[in-house]
């Protein structure tokens, strides 16, 4: 049997760039291992200095294909990508993206690219924060570039707006109801409105409502205007392609304009205070989790719940108060009960 | 100016069934006022007697339809019905599902349905706990059966399994590889396969499909095998309308079957158990937040972090020893941060 590296082993490694190690890392990360948190404090100095795109839009639209060719221009310019693909509407696929390893295959030989999937499975309540940490991990290894593509489902499209720094939203024509619920504030994440699939009917029309939306909000001086651009990512010959080059040149603009501005620390200080929350989050399940099993108290808790005795809320306080109690080490004589 | 009446009031309407007082009551709790908690408090009671019947299933399957035909079946048997529409995807669509109200206008003249929509906006990492709250409102109401429908995007499609007593999943001809993803695990939550439109081509291949995949399944005795029911719920006629009969058979059946075998006291305690978790997270964050807000500190913790000096692990281990010692009223001398 082959001894497992060590998770210092692996830092090391992944400090060199090694894609096995970044994957193995991700791994224990994500599996919670015990010295998880270890693993990212060490990780963590070296990270915060990548270009963070973000690719969020309904399925549908053509976000992969688009993906794919960003992470080749970036490649054709000599910069290293990391892609992280978030699928919160898979909870059941265990983490991977419906064929997105065919779809990204062309990729796989090339040491430039590394790519992590993330589905639901495995991630209850926590799927944010895996983006969150594996984010880190690509930091650390040195990529220039990394992409965080997020279906469009909830939590966490919004999630995606405070770890990138550029965030891409991408539609496509004939979205109808779609894009008319969107306007009132999905376009409000966008720093740049790509409207996919642009050969299609309706295009140019999709194009004046996203255009229509912008112009009824107003933007201050130093503000940066979402660009609308029109792409064809999908072509049956690469003469067909249409867009890219124009996206590429959007995305670097509104880059300078971060730096330009000072947004950028503003979008770091963002993308640390989400990450904050999250380890807050966890950190605190953990405690109560413990905490309840200590008190070994949970089925009668709940059973009292059932029975009209109680309710989840007295419960909670009642088990917070305890469970704080221990925290802080005292086990001295219980307060009453009655004083919350 | 119209005083708008306490939650005291509205609650003793509420018991009354008054779909006002209940709309109310619900915006209270969904905006979390001061006193959500205590209003929670009171309605936990009246509640646990309803039946939960879940409808989850990807967007397009035709599940409004079908939650429509649902209720007024239920109606006619003079049942009193709430329902609460859940969208995850729809982050910003302000707590409608698109369209709704039209497709569910014909209810609104009736007392005896009251529907609710819940969309993600307002609820950042809150919508299952809104749903549960909801739903319990509904309870306090005296409706006799609630049905919670819910797209299925991650993290609330699991959800609808420990609210709902027994679980619709909800499915369509021509999905293809969503199916075969399904496979995996998505139809372990289903109690009844429902294929909408099943006049579609490939209704009688998907329907094969899932038949074959229930039995690789093993079913001990005493188990429920869920059943595979073929529903055509948008006609032009309402003569062309199928499988709606055999559905409520199968809903009445599966609660029999609940009961019968002890399952449905199981159901209640795991809705209980997700309910006290919902509780839990949202409690010890306000926990947090208060704590930061105490410390001052939220933005240095932020900068030191960005510039490497910290880290968001270790930053988040002080911070719970202080808010736990402030929590449990210790504002004495200070431990030496260096102990963790």
């Amino acid at each position: 049997m082959v001894k497992s590296p060590s998770s210092a082993e692996l830092i090391g490694q992944l400090f060199g760039g090694d894609r096995q190690a970044a994957a193995r890392l991700i791994t224990r990360v994500e599996n919670r291992t015990d010295d998880h948190q270890e693993i990212m404090k060490q990780i963590y100095p070296r990270t915060g200095h990548a270009m963070i795109v973000g690719v969020t839009g309904s399925g549908g639209v053509g976000k992969s294909s688009l993906t794919d060719h960003i992470i080749q221009k970036f490649r054709a310019r000599g910069q290293t990508v990391g892609a992280v693909l978030v699928d919160p509407s898979s909870p059941f696929s265990g983490g991977a993206f419906l064929g997105d390893s065919i779809r990204l295959q062309r990729h796989t030989r090339d040491d430039g690219v590394f790519i992590r999937s993330l589905a639901s499975r495995g991630y209850r309540g926590g799927l944010s924060r895996a983006t969150y940490d594996v984010t880190r991990i690509m930091e650390a290894m040195g990529r220039d570039v990394i992409i965080v593509e997020t279906l469009g489902a909830g939590q966490d499209e919004i999630d995606v707006v405070h770890i990138a720094q550029t965030c891409l939203l991408v539609i496509s024509p004939g979205m109808g109801d779609d894009i008319q619920a969107m306007k009132a504030g999905i376009m409000e994440i966008a720093d740049i409105i790509v409207i996919n699939k642009a050969d299609l009917n309706g295009a140019e029309n999709c194009r004046r409502h996203m255009e229509a939306a912008l112009n009824t909000r107003s933007f201050t001086q130093g503000q940066w205007v979402p660009r609308v651009i029109p792409t064809i990512s999908v072509a049956t010959k690469p003469a067909l392609l249409r867009g890219i080059e124009a996206l590429m040149d959007a995305i670097a603009d509104h880059q300078k304009f971060l730096h330009a501005t000072g947004a950028m620390e503003k979008a770091k200080l963002d993308r640390i205070e989400q990450e904050l929350g999250h380890i807050f989050r966890d950190e605190l399940q953990k405690l109560v989790v413990q905490s309840l099993e200590q008190t070994g108290k949970k089925e009668t808790y709940i059973r009292h719940i059932l029975d009209g005795r109680s309710d989840p809320y007295s419960v909670v306080h009642e088990i917070l108060r305890t469970c704080i109690r221990q925290e802080n080490g005292e086990r001295g004589p219980t307060r009453s009960d009655g004083d919350d």
